[in-house]
């Protein structure tokens, strides 16, 4: 089914070791190698859509523990374009954050906003987004209108390679098309194809200007369809990536999320670092986890904090809403244990009328808590993990019943 | 005119010391002792309105080395209330600031915002607030709905003092009402006479809980008119506060301005500090200063910074617009000398691209770059003086012609 491809490439300056395996799940303790650094994963890739992790700085980043950051090639191809990031030295350089960065392919924002289906499914939004997706041709590839100005944009492997190589980001995605789980299976099949070719033109695009200062990872798609993932798992293992990422709209409910999941652990590359496209809620990180993932990345953290939510240890749903009347006056604050100004400075109380009064530094120290407890969420991910210790019993620590 | 009050009030906490005068004109160099540490001056009060410098944590002003923080008055008794400042601790605890603060006694905003002239005089805007004055009475004091929820509020001198009590300021200003600069003589002075009885009516309710926290500034009134200032700057000097505000809307234009402060230095009392109420601009800090201002607070360094400009000593104006076309490939950083990350770390490009992108990271990086260049003008302003130096000389470096 898969068809032969015969370059190899090869990442002198990246690596990924397993150092540590679960009993009791396909759970890895590893360390990843970028140019910018090595982190240990299990890991959380925080998310700067546009150059910025939204109300925080680099060094607010790091206070909270955070070992690595994603930007949107869709959002900086629009806006301030690659050529600008490239000549100002590159994303690292332009948002001063030092460490391990990843883009996407922009595939997913393409399809999910273009069409108003994919991002209202995987991230829960009602709301159907802006029909900004013209036409998809696999030759050309999309054709969108920017969000910014209306001009007509076009995004194809080659184009995402290139935009990614100038964004400068350490890890680097395929362009992929992202399909709908609604999708009947002869679209969702044809699509998957249509993403390995585009997968094997991305590759190519990608080896022409290979310098060493990258690692692409390929991705599986096949929506919900069991044959179709062990077709894609098998695809991105016979190709010369770097890492492996699981994408595609995963499924309408959760069990159905993780049982696409449960498919994957023993069809994908077993020696390659496996990213989770998208996800990145509490309850998720632990079935990822278990399930072999090593890396996530989701908005949830900086995306919760502007509506007010504190992400918290042992709190119904992992979390508590400040704006409820019950901190009005609660003099507490959100962790002192996290050693973290913006988590034991600030009474509940002070957060909750900074919110009240549309203050923004509400939006700084929340986001920033919540950036420190995901960041502690996968350090005590990894040291149960590296302790031999059940990660179910860390699971109902954070999210009690 | 000035009828006699025998109450007197220590300040046994407090001081003003003042180290050194200019030989050419009214300025000096001062100390001035608070609760919560001393301060050099002259010095500018950052405007932290509702219990936050918009966008900034505290740690983040003193990193720009911000000394100072005013809080309004009118904005916290309307939310979160004075009573849970209060039980929080009061403000300083509250909002996780230690060093000295100010509060206002309210009564600028209710006439500004409830009649929508004065701060429009005064602080430039074109569009007329909310009318939300429903009633001046001198015995009862200013009616007024709360913006919040509509409810009605009052504000009098008496109550004024209780709010700023229990918000817990080191400096309280008295209850006075801020006439507009288009008010005829005769409201104009009848306005500064209900004004001088609402300051005694302050002070017995100052006095009445006195325990040595606070201090409290009077107020100098008199609009346009040189002998009504002069008998406003008497009737503060006759009493004991222990400071002199300089407030109302001062003059329709920047001339009209500098003359009216050009008839207290020798009428106000020479021992007290003194505090120019809501003015903060470049060139008014210098003419404030060579009339004997020591303290100076306005919004300008963060409002100026939600607009994208850039406070830069030597520029026009005083300031660079980020939006502007020159600096979408601008490789340099604001200002290095700052030893202020926000000041050296980012490119102007890349604050222009956060700006373009509507990232609310750009309102922090030049809010926290502003404070910094207005924190260093004090501090070379303080410099000239204390060598003997010639402020127009400074003033022309920062504001060339």
């Amino acid at each position: 089914m898969v068809k032969e491809f015969n370059t190899n490439i090869e990442y002198p300056n990246f690596g990924f070791e397993i150092l540590q395996r679960d009993a009791g799940s396909f759970a890895r303790v590893g360390l990843l190698k970028t140019p910018h650094g090595t982190i240990e994963t299990p890991n959380f890739i925080f998310v700067g859509t546009k150059a910025s992790v939204k109300n925080l700085h680099p060094v607010q980043m790091r206070e909270a523990g955070a070992d690595m950051i994603l930007s949107n090639t869709y959002h900086l191809y629009i806006q301030p374009g690659p050529d600008l990031v490239h000549k100002m030295g590159g994303l690292h350089k332009f948002m001063g954050w030092d460490g391990p960065m990843l883009t996407d392919s922009g595939g997913f924002q393409i399809f999910s906003l273009g069409t108003g289906t994919g991002a209202d499914e995987i991230k829960g939004k009602g709301k159907a987004g802006n029909k900004s997706l013209l036409k998809i041709d696999e030759q050309d590839g999309a054709i969108f209108k920017s969000y910014k100005d209306g001009s007509l944009c076009r995004l194809n492997p080659e184009i995402s390679m290139d935009v990614q190589r100038k964004l400068g980001a350490d890890l680097v995605v395929q362009m992929d098309e992202c399909t709908p789980h609604s999708a009947e299976r002869e679209y969702t099949e044809n699509s998957m194809q249509m993403s390995h070719r585009w997968g094997d033109r991305s590759l190519n695009a990608f080896e022409k200007d290979h310098d060493g200062t990258q690692g692409v990872y390929g991705v599986v798609q096949g929506g919900v369809y069991r044959d179709l993932r062990e077709e894609s798992a098998e695809y991105t293992r016979s190709r010369p990536f770097f890492g492996t990422a699981i994408g595609g709209c995963l499924g309408g409910t959760k069990v159905h999320f993780y049982e696409i999941l449960s498919w994957l652990p023993e069809r994908i590359h077993p020696d390659r670092p496996v990213h989770l496209l998208g996800i990145g809620k509490i309850e998720d990180i632990f079935e990822g986890v278990k399930q072999g993932m090593d890396t996530f990345d989701c908005v949830t953290p900086t995306r919760e904090a502007r509506h007010g939510r504190a992400l918290m240890r042992g709190a119904k749903g992992g979390f508590i809403n400040l704006r409820n009347s019950c901190f009005k006056d609660d003099p507490s604050p959100l962790d002192e244990t996290l050693g973290l100004a913006s988590s034991a400075l600030y009474s509940k109380a002070y957060i909750q009328h900074l919110l009240k009064a549309g203050e923004m530094l509400a939006f700084q120290i929340v986001s920033q808590h919540n950036v420190a407890v995901i960041a502690r969420l996968m350090r005590e991910i990894r040291a149960t993990l590296k302790a031999g210790g059940d990660l179910d019993k860390l699971r109902k620590e954070w999210l009690p019943d």
